[in-house]
């Protein structure tokens, strides 16, 4: 199978919005094996999108729309698509109930436009729409598929995880079954990441491994095509194992929509574990990520931004003098940061982060240089000093993951 | 003028990376005024990549090449553009003595693919590479133009901003200058600053006007095609006399690399204020925002999480049964926050930030219910009640702002 993608806009050829929509449903017919030889960006222009739709015919087989399925008069997909088909557009019944019930919850006088997102080419096959009025279509000729997806990325990406996804897996016929599975790794990055998995990654058919790089962690997405569930999870568990392996350290869970502070807010609960913090360079963003979780109140019920010596003094109940002397950057500092914070809170766990953020040196320490301290009930606190490279930014990002790496561990090993 | 933008790379077609550059291009052909009518992606193909030139050049007199210029077997945008050109490759001479440089002060050895990069297709005009090694090339014929740029953003945007867009502004010709000028918006949406400005925006065509929305900000880009630079910014300026006197309540700042932090921390140095703060549902998200501008440790020496009425009343000296009887969120508990974070700090200014995040409702108000309490010097507190849009997140990142533009609007009342 071959596809070719068309997004349909005006806003995309003047800049306003990146075709990030392209770019997800690329990597899913990557996944499934479907080659993908080109693309086209085309505005909300009758002709030159017939246009655009007939030139992909001619190269590919699966030809998608993506846009143009709303209601005002700019959205012209569907009728375009239509009209390439020769055919009419129908109803698609479900859609224009759900229309009409949200018609009459805004007390919305609608127009006719607005009918139009609950219609379909005749004869296509609708893709529900879960977060919004505009339906989808795939539309089967003899010798071509035929989609249309909304724009918006919040209705675009479910449908295509939920609905053109496994339509496609199904399609494609040996493969009815196409699972996938994401591990996140923090503390180790994408090259050093790929090196370790060298050979499975160079041998991979099935199943396929994919790695990400977002803020400062990777992500690395198992496929498995099989023909039932139970074939694929265990195709799966079979190179997760194989991965853990040789990186399980550096794994802290699964999923798209996870994240370290998911997993620590978990942790948390599952130990019945209160936490409290004292920032220097990261200045809240270890609280304000943990702050991120719904829930997390229970856990975490404040804490310190502490910048200044003084402010570390007074908060966190210091010796001014003995952070004087030991310097702020330092061991000692973030051990009795993280001391003092759980003293004050009688919190259960409290971790504390010292550095120099940058850009520049700062006491005759580099920028990068980060002691982040921690101490576990009446254990004796412990200080792990990192050498983060990168701008402020990315070392006080990286810091924060740091911190919520290391509270996840030390809750893991209770 | 019509462009069309080829983004060459088997990578965007797989979706590992998002075409962000043509984007970025588009923007910039819009402010010049040039139409663009459609956007292709091809991969590292000689023939598909020829005949997407093809296919350009039958409808756009501006062909564009993204990508494809590095030193792999992978990179033939030159090759491919030079046979369609029908000329050869020659060398950019200072392109080549570069790459000499380059290769002497790594000790690499060099393959002939390695000094394509500093070849261009006969005849045409280089484009310098300040960051990297491949020389990007504007070649001119008869009837059109065509353009070959970097792929890598940190290669394309310099080049793109300082060399395309001045020759383009040049070969419009009338317009040999254009000048922008970007101005900062925080509490007016998108549509709202539209409305108020809808005739100007309508009838724009020298300067022009385009809106942007980002993190619960509004960028507006004023830009103006002049003689020289004294009329531009002549033309800038009247046109951003008539925007301020109409939304300038929401005005906060110029520039692209600007933000609500940045500006804070201008303000505090300026007027030599230092600032705590006291954060309830940000969770340290307020703090953070400032911890991201290098300096503020002078004028920001630490603050306070507080999540809990028990931290509330622990960290800032207030009494819990009050907070208890007041409410957590109220203007009550908003002010004695803020007075006690002073109080605690004897920072000249404190704001604090009380108020449900979501999702879900709590204590009996809705999610969105936002608090910001403000103290200056030895003044009342005062506390201002907010009801945030959207999820958790929206709720948390539209209260920082918030808070910042407060303090802002605090320290310029001076």
């Amino acid at each position: 199978m071959k596809a070719e993608i068309i997004a349909v806009g005006t806003e995309i050829l003047l800049g306003q919005i990146v075709n990030s929509n392209a770019s997800f449903l690329a990597r899913q017919f990557a996944d499934l094996g479907i080659d993908s030889l080109n693309q086209q960006v085309v505005g909300d222009n009758p002709q030159r999108l017939a246009a655009a739709i007939q030139l992909a015919a001619s190269r590919a087989d699966l030809v998608v729309l993506i846009g143009g399925l709303g209601p005002t008069a700019d959205d012209i997909s569907k009728q375009v698509l239509a009209k390439h088909l020769g055919v009419d557009l129908a109803n698609d019944e479900p859609a224009r109930v759900k229309l009409a019930a949200y018609a009459k919850q805004q007390q919305k006088q609608m127009t006719p436009n607005n009918w139009v997102q609950a219609q379909l080419p005749a004869g296509a096959q609708p893709l529900m729409n879960r977060v919004g009025l505009a339906v989808g279509a795939v539309a089967k000729t003899a010798t071509h598929q035929y989609v249309l997806l909304p724009g918006p990325p919040k209705e675009f990406q479910p449908m295509v995880l939920e609905q053109l996804v496994p339509y496609l897996a199904a399609e494609i016929g040996d493969a009815p079954i196409l699972e996938s599975e994401v591990l996140r790794f923090f503390g180790i990055g994408e090259s050093a990441l790929v090196t370790a998995l060298q050979d499975l990654i160079e041998r991979q058919t099935n199943p396929t491994l994919a790695t990400y790089i977002k803020d400062w962690e990777v992500t690395l997405r198992i496929t498995a095509k099989a023909a039932d569930h139970a074939a694929a999870q265990n195709l799966i568990a079979a190179t997760e194992a194989a991965i853990q392996a040789r990186v399980g350290e550096y794994f802290y869970g699964y999923g798209d929509d996870n994240s370290l502070a998911q997993e620590v807010v978990k942790a948390l609960k599952a130990t019945q574990t209160t936490l409290t913090a004292a920032e220097s360079l990261t200045a809240g963003a270890f609280q304000s990520a943990l702050g991120a979780v719904a829930g997390v109140s229970e856990w975490f019920k404040g804490g310190f931004v502490t910048y200044s010596n003084q402010t570390k003094a007074d908060f966190l109940g210091l010796d001014k003098r003995q952070i004087d002397a030991d310097g702020a950057v330092s061991a000692a500092t973030a051990k009795a940061m993280a001391v003092g914070a759980q003293q004050k809170t009688h919190a259960k766990i409290a971790v504390s982060f010292t550095g120099v953020a940058g850009p520049g040196p700062s006491e005759g320490q580099a920028a990068g240089t980060v002691w982040i301290g921690l101490v576990q009930a009446s254990q004796a606190p412990t200080a792990t000093l990192l050498h983060l490279p990168g701008s402020r930014q990315d070392v006080r990002g990286r810091a924060v993951k740091a911190g919520l790496f290391a509270v996840l561990k030390a809750l893991q090993n209770k």
